[in-house]
């Protein structure tokens, strides 16, 4: 059969542009043995994708050029009719190893593109991050940035479920408002607006007790300026960094660590497939008692639509997880 | 009984110099209830001294202007000839009260001196540092930065007793020297002869396992460039940062700990006390065994060699502890 996938044209440079990617079609063969044909519904952009787009070793291999782009997905299986996450996004169908596949429990009513956010790698990212990587307590404060991201979304709200005092940041008033009124978060404030320095000694008066960070830079920095005694610091990812062309400057406070008695702390989800099982019964719960809203945009328009939501996500255009229904 | 002390004439700005001390005299009273005249033998000058001439909040609070400084010393109590260690140093008699002595138990044949450097506090910060805040593990490779001061001497002879390979940096080709030849490290560069990233990429070909920063800066970079997965940092102090008048630029690969799974924690040994004892038995067991080799200054001149033995190893002149005898 005949599909259509996305092929990485060329490395960007800085900030990705259309060019960089084409759409091609592509004969499909007989599912092979242990093989599954699966019709993709929904494919995830994520940040982190920026990074493999480059030609450099990482924690992930690059993707190689002229050849499909990969990520996460949710898709039928062709002869079953099974929803299934796998990892062959970037293209409409899929054949997969069906030992690669993984079922997709969805609570009662949940649209299976949670199981690209919330209840997929960003919700577990968030949940390892406050759960084992910076563990908040009850009472703490927490500051989560990109607070409206597919990541900071969740993170935030299982912290305030968990009892802590929650403030974030968020680029633009919408999002910062969408973070406070419907995310539920104590405070928000627009980082393109006010200094993080500023916003934090308004907002957080009593200091942070934990940093939730994915932008790095200069909030990173005010986080470090702001953190409380033996506060912790999780570091997720550096999402103003991703399309930087030179090494940017690093917090020049950092050495306050030492008298604060502060811990941080990279992690990457993947390491941690152990505590899938508890992260599903906590965020599932919140979901399913109304508790956590699914901060998600859902771009239609097939998958042509693709790389320019992927570019319009590192701008910080979307609200949420971004996924595209194909 | 009239002694003499050192007193904080006015606040170093930058580079301290000798006119922002004075020695001075003054009358001494009868001991007070509960308090002992403790006649110093040694006392110690450390470079967390710098922060606290400064006028800012930090996790121990500024010196006085016009007041005697104050640091650990290691004295007689007149009464009973009983060597204490206290924190009243800078001065050559002190009232102390009796609950705030530690008493001094010295392996056979050990200057009492010890008890201010390997048995003492930078000692214990460097087996805190190298046990509890970035273990080593037998064949791990471990670089200790100002390798050939109080604390980095310390740190790399206990990892190297529990089977590392350890490589240091120092300043300057004689200190290299002595860390390589007289503490037996694996190897050590001259940070100011060679730049630290390049030096690491010789020295430590398979990575940094656990990095014990003692500086900060370039070396804290090049540290984080060169660790492996899973890699711990110990933050002890950032003494090329301790006279700066602006904040420092940070490392500018700090992101570099998503991938790598890094951790950095920062740490202050008062925090520990609790472990003095285990510390003793391993740090007195590998002096009284000739494992560890006891790195230390012994400045003459009594009281008045104080201020310039701080200023010179400020600059890095001294080899080991700086103890001045008094």
């Amino acid at each position: 059969m005949e599909t259509r996938e996305i092929r990485l044209a060329r490395r960007p440079h800085g900030e990705p542009v259309a060019d960089d990617f084409e759409l091609a079609s592509r004969e499909l063969g007989e599912p092979g043995e242990g093989e599954l044909l699966v019709r993709n519904r929904f494919m995830s952009v994520d940040p982190y994708m920026r990074g493999r787009m480059n030609d450099v070793k990482s924690y992930v291999p690059p993707f190689e050029l002229g050849k499909a782009l990969q990520g996460g997905a949710v898709g039928e299986v062709v002869e079953t009719g099974e929803l299934v996450v796998h990892d062959r996004g970037w293209r409409e169908h899929a054949l997969v190893q069906a030992d690669k596949v993984r079922p997709a429990p969805l609570p009662h009513g949940i649209s299976p593109s949670a199981l690209l956010g919330a209840l997929g790698m960003p919700g577990m990212t968030a949940w390892v991050g406050v759960t084992d990587i910076a563990p908040v307590r009850e009472g703490e404060t927490v500051f989560i940035s990109a607070a409206a991201g597919a990541v900071g979304s969740v993170a935030g709200q299982i912290a305030k479920a968990r009892g802590c005092r929650v403030v974030g940041s968020a680029g633009g008033p919408a999002k910062a408002e969408y973070v406070r009124d419907v995310l539920g978060f104590d405070a928000c404030f627009d980082y393109r607006a006010i200094e993080p320095r500023e916003a934090l000694r308004e907002i957080a008066r009593d200091g942070v007790d934990v940093y939730f960070d994915n932008v790095g830079g200069v909030q990173l920095e005010a986080a470090i300026g702001a953190l409380n005694r033996g506060g912790r610091i999780a570091l997720c990812g550096a999402v103003s960094q991703y399309n930087a062309t030179e090494p940017a400057p690093g917090p020049r406070n950092l050495a306050l660590l030492v008298g604060k008695r502060g811990t941080m702390r990279g992690f990457i989800v993947s390491d941690h497939a152990d505590r899938e099982g508890e992260f599903r019964g906590e965020v599932g719960g919140l979901i399913a008692d109304g508790r956590l809203t699914l901060a998600e945009t859902v771009v239609e328009g097939g998958l042509e639509a693709a790389p320019g939501a992927f570019i319009d996500m590192l701008r910080g255009k979307h609200l949420g997880k971004v996924v595209i229904a194909l």
